[in-house]
Protein backbone atom coordinates (compact mmCIF):
# COMPACT_ATOMS: atom_id res chain seq x y z
CA UNK A 1 0.00 0.00 0.00
CA UNK A 2 1.28 3.46 -0.90
CA UNK A 3 1.30 4.99 2.56
CA UNK A 4 4.25 6.74 4.23
CA UNK A 5 5.97 4.60 6.89
CA UNK A 6 5.18 6.14 10.26
CA UNK A 7 6.51 4.90 13.61
CA UNK A 8 2.99 5.03 15.07
CA UNK A 9 1.78 2.44 12.56
CA UNK A 10 4.66 -0.02 12.75
CA UNK A 11 3.40 -3.56 13.16
CA UNK A 12 -0.02 -3.00 11.55
CA UNK A 13 -1.03 -5.37 8.75
CA UNK A 14 -1.83 -4.10 5.24
CA UNK A 15 -5.54 -4.40 5.99
CA UNK A 16 -5.30 -2.38 9.24
CA UNK A 17 -3.17 0.24 7.47
CA UNK A 18 -5.96 0.65 4.90
CA UNK A 19 -8.47 1.27 7.68
CA UNK A 20 -6.14 3.90 9.12
CA UNK A 21 -5.50 5.51 5.71
CA UNK A 22 -9.27 5.85 5.21
CA UNK A 23 -9.55 8.38 8.06
CA UNK A 24 -6.64 10.63 6.94
CA UNK A 25 -7.18 13.94 5.15
CA UNK A 26 -4.49 15.36 2.91
CA UNK A 27 -3.88 19.00 3.79
CA UNK A 28 -1.65 21.60 2.14
CA UNK A 29 0.55 23.84 4.29
CA UNK A 30 2.61 26.89 3.32
CA UNK A 31 6.00 28.11 4.46
CA UNK A 32 5.90 30.11 7.72
CA UNK A 33 2.40 28.83 8.54
CA UNK A 34 1.82 27.81 12.17
CA UNK A 35 0.09 24.43 12.20
CA UNK A 36 -0.58 24.69 15.92
CA UNK A 37 0.73 26.41 19.03
CA UNK A 38 1.88 24.97 22.35
CA UNK A 39 -1.09 24.47 24.70
CA UNK A 40 -3.69 24.73 21.92
CA UNK A 41 -6.41 22.10 22.16
CA UNK A 42 -4.97 19.12 20.29
CA UNK A 43 -7.59 17.75 17.90
CA UNK A 44 -5.44 16.28 15.12
CA UNK A 45 -2.31 14.21 14.64
CA UNK A 46 -0.26 14.78 11.46
CA UNK A 47 1.90 12.60 9.22
CA UNK A 48 4.31 14.41 6.89
CA UNK A 49 4.07 13.71 3.16
CA UNK A 50 6.26 16.52 1.77
CA UNK A 51 7.85 19.70 3.15
CA UNK A 52 9.58 20.45 6.44
CA UNK A 53 8.01 21.20 9.81
CA UNK A 54 9.84 22.64 12.81
CA UNK A 55 8.75 21.84 16.39
CA UNK A 56 9.63 24.54 18.89
CA UNK A 57 8.89 25.61 22.44
CA UNK A 58 9.01 29.07 24.00
CA UNK A 59 11.64 29.46 26.74
CA UNK A 60 10.32 32.90 27.38
CA UNK A 61 8.03 35.26 25.49
CA UNK A 62 11.07 36.41 23.53
CA UNK A 63 13.03 33.18 23.13
CA UNK A 64 12.22 30.10 21.06
CA UNK A 65 13.94 26.76 21.62
CA UNK A 66 13.98 24.36 18.63
CA UNK A 67 13.04 20.81 19.69
CA UNK A 68 13.00 18.88 16.42
CA UNK A 69 12.71 19.02 12.66
CA UNK A 70 10.19 16.85 10.84
CA UNK A 71 11.51 16.27 7.33
CA UNK A 72 11.18 12.59 6.38
CA UNK A 73 7.92 11.49 4.78
CA UNK A 74 6.10 9.46 7.42
CA UNK A 75 7.45 11.46 10.36
CA UNK A 76 4.53 12.37 12.57
CA UNK A 77 3.80 15.16 14.99
CA UNK A 78 0.94 16.39 17.12
CA UNK A 79 0.69 13.05 18.92
CA UNK A 80 -0.36 14.83 22.15
CA UNK A 81 -3.79 14.85 20.51
CA UNK A 82 -4.00 11.11 21.17
CA UNK A 83 -3.72 11.36 24.95
CA UNK A 84 -5.05 13.34 27.89
CA UNK A 85 -5.12 16.30 28.43
CA UNK A 86 -5.28 16.71 24.62
CA UNK A 87 -3.13 19.85 24.49
CA UNK A 88 -0.21 20.27 22.09
CA UNK A 89 3.03 20.19 24.07
CA UNK A 90 5.04 22.07 21.39
CA UNK A 91 4.38 24.51 18.53
CA UNK A 92 4.63 23.37 14.90
CA UNK A 93 5.65 25.75 12.12
CA UNK A 94 5.97 24.91 8.46
CA UNK A 95 9.49 25.66 7.21
CA UNK A 96 8.86 24.67 3.60
CA UNK A 97 5.62 24.32 1.57
CA UNK A 98 4.31 20.79 1.76
CA UNK A 99 1.46 18.41 2.48
CA UNK A 100 0.47 16.45 5.57
CA UNK A 101 -2.01 13.71 6.30
CA UNK A 102 -4.19 14.94 9.15
CA UNK A 103 -6.18 12.57 11.37
CA UNK A 104 -8.96 13.80 13.60
CA UNK A 105 -8.52 12.38 17.10
CA UNK A 106 -12.20 11.41 17.38
CA UNK A 107 -12.02 9.41 14.13
CA UNK A 108 -8.90 7.66 15.40
CA UNK A 109 -10.45 7.00 18.83
CA UNK A 110 -13.45 5.42 17.10
CA UNK A 111 -11.20 3.24 14.94
CA UNK A 112 -9.10 2.17 17.95
CA UNK A 113 -12.22 1.31 19.96
CA UNK A 114 -13.64 -0.74 17.09
CA UNK A 115 -10.33 -2.48 16.49
CA UNK A 116 -8.44 -2.95 19.77
CA UNK A 117 -5.43 -4.40 17.97
CA UNK A 118 -4.93 -1.11 16.11
CA UNK A 119 -5.34 0.70 19.43
CA UNK A 120 -2.76 -1.46 21.20
CA UNK A 121 -0.20 -1.17 18.40
CA UNK A 122 -0.52 2.62 18.06
CA UNK A 123 -0.41 3.24 21.81
CA UNK A 124 2.58 0.91 22.32
CA UNK A 125 4.45 2.65 19.48
CA UNK A 126 3.58 6.04 20.96
CA UNK A 127 4.78 5.02 24.44
CA UNK A 128 8.05 3.73 22.93
CA UNK A 129 8.57 6.99 21.07
CA UNK A 130 7.83 9.09 24.17
CA UNK A 131 10.23 7.04 26.31
CA UNK A 132 12.97 7.55 23.77
CA UNK A 133 12.29 11.34 23.68
CA UNK A 134 12.28 11.38 27.49
CA UNK A 135 15.68 9.65 27.58
CA UNK A 136 17.11 12.13 25.06
CA UNK A 137 15.75 15.08 27.02
CA UNK A 138 17.18 13.71 30.28
CA UNK A 139 20.49 13.33 28.49
CA UNK A 140 20.41 17.02 27.47
CA UNK A 141 19.51 17.97 31.01
CA UNK A 142 22.53 16.04 32.31
CA UNK A 143 24.79 17.89 29.86
CA UNK A 144 23.47 21.28 31.02
CA UNK A 145 23.93 20.16 34.59
CA UNK A 146 27.54 19.10 33.98
CA UNK A 147 28.31 22.34 32.13
CA UNK A 148 26.83 24.37 34.93
CA UNK A 149 28.96 22.54 37.48
CA UNK A 150 32.10 23.07 35.41
CA UNK A 151 31.22 26.73 34.98
CA UNK A 152 30.74 27.19 38.73
CA UNK A 153 33.96 25.41 39.61
CA UNK A 154 36.07 27.26 37.05
CA UNK B 1 -10.94 -5.25 45.31
CA UNK B 2 -8.06 -4.61 47.69
CA UNK B 3 -5.44 -3.56 45.14
CA UNK B 4 -3.35 -0.38 45.26
CA UNK B 5 -4.52 2.29 42.78
CA UNK B 6 -1.89 2.56 40.07
CA UNK B 7 -1.98 5.03 37.17
CA UNK B 8 -1.22 2.19 34.73
CA UNK B 9 -4.47 0.43 35.66
CA UNK B 10 -6.83 3.39 35.65
CA UNK B 11 -9.95 2.64 33.69
CA UNK B 12 -9.83 -1.16 34.13
CA UNK B 13 -12.96 -2.84 35.46
CA UNK B 14 -12.94 -4.87 38.68
CA UNK B 15 -12.82 -8.08 36.67
CA UNK B 16 -9.83 -6.94 34.57
CA UNK B 17 -8.07 -5.74 37.73
CA UNK B 18 -8.45 -9.23 39.15
CA UNK B 19 -6.82 -10.73 36.06
CA UNK B 20 -3.94 -8.28 36.47
CA UNK B 21 -3.62 -8.95 40.22
CA UNK B 22 -3.32 -12.67 39.49
CA UNK B 23 0.03 -12.18 37.73
CA UNK B 24 1.64 -10.03 40.45
CA UNK B 25 4.17 -11.39 42.94
CA UNK B 26 4.65 -9.74 46.31
CA UNK B 27 8.34 -9.16 46.94
CA UNK B 28 10.13 -7.84 50.00
CA UNK B 29 12.88 -5.23 49.63
CA UNK B 30 15.33 -3.87 52.19
CA UNK B 31 16.74 -0.41 52.76
CA UNK B 32 19.72 0.42 50.51
CA UNK B 33 18.94 -2.49 48.18
CA UNK B 34 19.25 -1.74 44.45
CA UNK B 35 16.14 -3.07 42.72
CA UNK B 36 17.68 -2.47 39.29
CA UNK B 37 20.30 -0.34 37.58
CA UNK B 38 20.03 1.97 34.58
CA UNK B 39 20.49 0.01 31.32
CA UNK B 40 19.88 -3.38 32.98
CA UNK B 41 17.60 -5.65 30.96
CA UNK B 42 14.10 -4.68 32.13
CA UNK B 43 12.11 -7.82 32.87
CA UNK B 44 9.70 -6.62 35.55
CA UNK B 45 7.48 -3.67 36.37
CA UNK B 46 6.84 -2.85 40.04
CA UNK B 47 3.95 -1.40 42.03
CA UNK B 48 4.75 -0.06 45.49
CA UNK B 49 2.84 -1.47 48.46
CA UNK B 50 4.93 -0.12 51.36
CA UNK B 51 8.30 1.59 51.75
CA UNK B 52 10.08 4.25 49.70
CA UNK B 53 11.98 3.84 46.44
CA UNK B 54 14.28 6.44 44.91
CA UNK B 55 14.79 6.68 41.13
CA UNK B 56 18.15 8.14 40.13
CA UNK B 57 20.38 8.53 37.10
CA UNK B 58 24.14 8.89 36.92
CA UNK B 59 25.35 12.25 35.54
CA UNK B 60 28.87 10.95 35.68
CA UNK B 61 30.52 7.98 37.34
CA UNK B 62 30.81 10.08 40.52
CA UNK B 63 27.58 12.05 40.45
CA UNK B 64 24.01 10.83 40.96
CA UNK B 65 20.98 12.91 39.95
CA UNK B 66 17.70 12.13 41.80
CA UNK B 67 14.77 11.89 39.37
CA UNK B 68 11.83 10.93 41.56
CA UNK B 69 10.70 9.38 44.81
CA UNK B 70 8.15 6.58 44.84
CA UNK B 71 6.37 6.70 48.18
CA UNK B 72 2.61 6.37 47.69
CA UNK B 73 1.15 2.86 47.62
CA UNK B 74 0.21 2.20 43.99
CA UNK B 75 3.04 4.29 42.52
CA UNK B 76 4.76 2.22 39.90
CA UNK B 77 8.24 2.09 38.44
CA UNK B 78 10.24 0.03 36.00
CA UNK B 79 7.71 0.66 33.21
CA UNK B 80 10.53 0.62 30.61
CA UNK B 81 10.13 -3.16 30.90
CA UNK B 82 6.84 -2.83 29.00
CA UNK B 83 8.36 -1.34 25.86
CA UNK B 84 11.28 -1.76 23.49
CA UNK B 85 14.25 -1.88 23.96
CA UNK B 86 13.33 -3.33 27.42
CA UNK B 87 16.15 -1.61 29.29
CA UNK B 88 15.61 0.29 32.53
CA UNK B 89 16.09 4.01 31.88
CA UNK B 90 16.86 4.85 35.54
CA UNK B 91 18.20 3.07 38.63
CA UNK B 92 15.89 2.19 41.54
CA UNK B 93 17.14 2.02 45.12
CA UNK B 94 15.10 1.16 48.18
CA UNK B 95 15.23 3.99 50.71
CA UNK B 96 13.09 2.26 53.35
CA UNK B 97 12.21 -1.42 53.91
CA UNK B 98 9.01 -2.31 52.12
CA UNK B 99 7.12 -4.56 49.73
CA UNK B 100 6.38 -4.28 46.03
CA UNK B 101 4.15 -6.15 43.62
CA UNK B 102 6.35 -7.33 40.78
CA UNK B 103 4.97 -8.27 37.37
CA UNK B 104 7.00 -10.22 34.86
CA UNK B 105 6.83 -8.53 31.46
CA UNK B 106 6.16 -11.81 29.65
CA UNK B 107 3.17 -12.57 31.89
CA UNK B 108 1.83 -9.08 31.26
CA UNK B 109 2.45 -9.32 27.49
CA UNK B 110 0.48 -12.59 27.46
CA UNK B 111 -2.39 -11.03 29.41
CA UNK B 112 -2.44 -7.96 27.12
CA UNK B 113 -2.44 -10.14 24.00
CA UNK B 114 -5.27 -12.28 25.36
CA UNK B 115 -7.26 -9.23 26.43
CA UNK B 116 -6.67 -6.32 24.05
CA UNK B 117 -8.75 -3.97 26.17
CA UNK B 118 -6.32 -4.40 29.08
CA UNK B 119 -3.47 -3.82 26.61
CA UNK B 120 -5.00 -0.63 25.22
CA UNK B 121 -5.79 0.82 28.65
CA UNK B 122 -2.33 0.09 30.10
CA UNK B 123 -0.47 1.40 27.05
CA UNK B 124 -2.60 4.57 26.85
CA UNK B 125 -2.01 5.23 30.56
CA UNK B 126 1.71 4.63 30.09
CA UNK B 127 1.89 7.01 27.08
CA UNK B 128 0.04 9.69 29.10
CA UNK B 129 2.44 9.29 31.99
CA UNK B 130 5.50 9.44 29.73
CA UNK B 131 4.22 12.58 27.98
CA UNK B 132 3.72 14.27 31.31
CA UNK B 133 7.27 13.30 32.43
CA UNK B 134 8.60 14.56 29.08
CA UNK B 135 6.88 17.92 29.59
CA UNK B 136 8.28 18.23 33.12
CA UNK B 137 11.78 17.35 31.91
CA UNK B 138 11.55 19.91 29.07
CA UNK B 139 10.46 22.46 31.65
CA UNK B 140 13.55 21.74 33.75
CA UNK B 141 15.70 22.00 30.64
CA UNK B 142 14.23 25.42 29.90
CA UNK B 143 15.01 26.58 33.43
CA UNK B 144 18.64 25.45 33.10
CA UNK B 145 18.81 27.17 29.74
CA UNK B 146 17.45 30.43 31.15
CA UNK B 147 19.82 30.29 34.13
CA UNK B 148 22.76 29.65 31.83
CA UNK B 149 21.82 32.66 29.71
CA UNK B 150 21.46 34.87 32.80
CA UNK B 151 24.79 33.62 34.08
CA UNK B 152 26.53 34.37 30.80
CA UNK B 153 25.03 37.84 30.55
CA UNK B 154 25.80 38.80 34.12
Amino acid sequence: MDFPTCYLLQGLSEEKLKRFAAITHETVMSKEQWIYHENDRAERVFILKTGIVELVTLVDSYLELPVSIIRSPGDCFGTSSLIEPHLYSLSARCQEDGTVLAVDRYDLRKLMDEDREIGCVIMTNLAEHLLSRLKETRQELKLHFKNLLKFMHS
